[in-house]
């Protein structure tokens, strides 16, 4: 099935557009659970049991599995390999370089990873995106307009009268439809959210930063009104108990912000 | 060693700026040799051994050995630690996220991989740099205007009167020196590499597209002048023969290419 079908049946099933970050840091890891990678592997197990009933899909990313080299890379697929069938993965690799290494790095999120989407930074354009999108039933998020301080340095340069990521937008929507194209909008942008609902009506949007990241959920679900969105939260989910009832605990938070999702909308 | 101490000394030992690139692809392996990851490592490993004299740098891109996942990292590693300890490694990653995500992408390629510098993709801005930088002795290569089609997209949209890729140079040499902190400039744009030397005086340049990609040799050494590059050439070289001969001929191209880019200077 397609990662664009996955993601409506998903949601539908349970009643969720909430993501969950798989962002584990080693030295984040609950009491309990040894310091090491086989700790990673048993708390990434526990908080996919914990919250598959409540979320639309995952979004696992890489750098923090990349830190261990050729183990981490194992765990990495491990860990997605655990993942319910029917739940769409998204790797967040923000990956991007020239048309035939990009193939390159498309045949290892998609062929060997068995991921379904994957983040793409837009900055060498067309030639290394095109890659990504030409692989059937993958779906690509190109990185508009991120939540972090340094979104400011370039992504909102105005040119013609539009900031560089409006640009972004525009253009990279003529290198695919919304079965295989979205954009990664951080969540504490709402106003931009509703300016590019003007232009991307109905791409899916993956927004990140809710939590830890301090996004607000009502003005980013009522920014973005009844288009498809997948809101992300990571580590106020994932790091909810550093006890042993993290899972409990993790699948409590989820639980959370699946209904205050549902409810703001 | 720092990258930088390291790069000018192999410069001046081999009388080299030129850089080989290890873009690896198993389909183009020379008759004899397996076509597998052990083939890639014979092949990697005999054309370290047959140009080791004449580079002043190895770059080696990612996506060719993440494309084969755990494994592929494990010849990436392996061939890392069979370049000579005196020649300065360029990891191709075009990495870049938020600032603890990059800062774990970093711990992959300086403290796993052992490589002295990183390419780095802008679009994220200050806090998806700035992990890279600091690391001691590393070195970041921050992308600025790329030889691929695609380059055309956004990287020269004008803002302020100036196109992305000056602004993107301009900003980001607040954040480091020469000392740690360089540019990547496609080899197709020699007006633009002579234009962003009145930004950059003496920020090492890290110049691909020469051969495959068509860059011309004496237009980019023009445009250079005397300040700090590395020229990569990676397909002309490495695929100079696809015969058992290919590392000696690999050697004779990597020679060409040392002697042109010193007569021209």
């Amino acid at each position: 099935m397609n990662f664009y079908d996955k993601y409506l049946e998903a949601r539908e099933r349970n009643s969720s557009v909430l993501c969950v970050g798989l962002d584990t840091d080693i030295n984040k890891l609950p009491d309990g659970l040894e310091k090491s990678i086989h700790g990673m592997i048993e708390f990434n197990g526990g908080i996919i049991e914990a919250t598959s009933q409540l979320v639309c899909a995952y979004k696992i990313n890489f750098a923090f599995y990349e830190r261990y080299g050729a183990e981490g890379f194992e765990i990495l697929k491990y860990t997605l390999e655990g993942i319910p069938e029917e739940l769409p993965i998204l790797a967040d690799a923000k990956r991007g370089d020239i048309g035939n290494t990009s193939r390159a790095y498309a045949e290892a999120v998609f062929d060997y990873f068995g991921a379904d989407a994957v983040t793409v930074n837009p900055y060498m354009g067309r030639d290394s995106v095109q890659p990504f999108l030409e692989f059937q039933d993958k779906f690509v998020f190109v990185l508009a307009l991120t939540s972090n301080p340094g979104s400011e340095d370039f992504q909102r340069l105005e040119s013609a009268g539009k900031p560089l990521y409006a640009h972004v937008v525009e253009k990279s929507m003529e290198w695919g439809d919304r079965s295989n194209l979205g954009y990664v909008i951080g969540a504490s942008r709402p106003k931009e959210i509703e300016k590019l609902r003007g232009i991307a009506q109905d791409n899916i949007f993956l927004i990140p930063g809710i939590g830890a990241q301090g996004g607000d959920i009502e003005s980013v679900t009522q920014a973005n009104g009844n288009a498809p969105a997948i809101i992300n939260v990571s580590r106020s989910i994932i790091y909810a108990s550093s006890g042993s009832d993290f899972a409990e605990k993790a699948g409590e938070k989820a639980q959370f912000y699946r209904e205050s999702l549902n409810l703001s909308q």
